[in-house]
């Protein structure tokens, strides 16, 4: 958590596991939250909108936005945005970075929430990244959170003092599953499969961190797949 | 300029009198050059995008991209992006940030330039801010680059070796005009002024520092202005 006493928390919710349970770390640290989601063009984008509709609801957050992101689906070059390349399944032992790596995606996260902070005076910035247990995205690794938390000092208005705050980049998954249950996240309204289907497919490679991650931890998922 | 050899270069190009001068000595650097446009909601858009697709057809560049960013626009607080927030006119001579300040935009453009250099494989970003000489916004300044350089390095892939190029972010305007004659820019098809109208209003912040430069280099501005 910052070190600055909180004037408001805006907090980045694709409506997956882990940012539902950095939102609920940041509601129960923050008087005032707002709640962002972002539509970059991924192939789950109407599921992970109403997973992230579904928990605003769930929790009575009424200072949300929704805004889009038009240009990394146009530019391509991952699997989570371009549907000419095969999501990879089956296996979480592959070496390197992966091809679902949307290039650079969560610096566009943090420069939107960082306006967005700016505008409202609020100077925490919550991201579910996972460095550990993880796809290997090196946008979720701590280093560029550090990093990109100086950018923001030095791009920003000088009495703006906003930090990034990555309550679960260390953890993990069992741990974010028995954060999320210690913290009461209503994990059947969130979604982290990356096809945009019904019933999640409990093959690619976010559906088998969760299930493994709910498998450590001990408990069911209370979503539905296809097959398990 | 980069130390590294060029893989190819990802020139953010407003249609303003900084980005096309930029956009000259980038071309005049690298032998595979993309421009890029990002329309995010300002009130000169479309006279903007003109400029942009006008340079395009002078250079004969067929490598660009117009991307659409609606987050600034849509969360306001400037009165480059918000029409409910009165244009400042008259005078440079005012403290402390402008309320033309689009808080932490650079970073957006930034993000985006850095997403489509990774999936091209081009290792340079040149962006045309100007520190001195300027309007005073935070983004602007040398310290943000260094920064958002190596949040670069720390969120992109190991083999990306992006870096940053800000070829006149020490210049003042009259220099940035000297330069531009020298490489042959036509100003003509360039726009700064920050009203979406026919022709400049020559009392905005950004066409008091234009004309300011041109009649400091001693040349005419072939602009057409509503009043001098």
């Amino acid at each position: 958590m910052s070190r600055l006493k909180s004037s408001g928390a805006v907090v980045l919710v694709s409506g997956g596991m882990d940012s539902a349970v950095t939102a609920a770390i940041a509601l129960s640290e923050n008087e005032r939250v707002s709640f962002l989601h972002i539509r970059y063009g991924a192939r789950a984008q109407r599921r992970e909108e109403s997973a992230f509709r579904a928990l605003c609801q769930f929790w009575n957050v009424t200072d949300f936005q929704v805004t889009d992101l038009p240009s990394l689906s146009s530019f391509g070059g991952s699997a989570l945005t371009d549907s000419s390349i095969s999501l990879p399944e089956g296996s979480l032992d592959r070496e390197g970075i992966p091809v679902t790596y949307v290039p650079f995606r969560n610096a566009h996260f943090l420069a939107t929430a960082t306006s967005l902070a700016e505008i409202k005076g609020a100077n925490r910035i919550y991201i579910g990244a996972v460095e550990e247990d993880s796809s290997g995205y090196p946008d979720c690794r701590r280093v560029f959170y550090d990093a990109f938390t100086e950018a923001i000092r030095q791009g920003t208005k000088p009495d703006a003092d906003i930090s990034i705050v990555t309550p679960v980049i260390t953890f993990r998954k069992s741990r974010i599953v028995q954060e999320g249950l210690r913290l009461g996240v209503p994990f059947i309204h969130t979604w982290s499969c990356y096809q945009g289907v019904t019933d999640a497919c409990g093959h690619c490679d976010s559906c088998l961190l969760r299930l493994r991650g709910f498998s450590e931890a001990g408990v069911s998922d209370p979503l539905e797949y296809l097959k398990k």
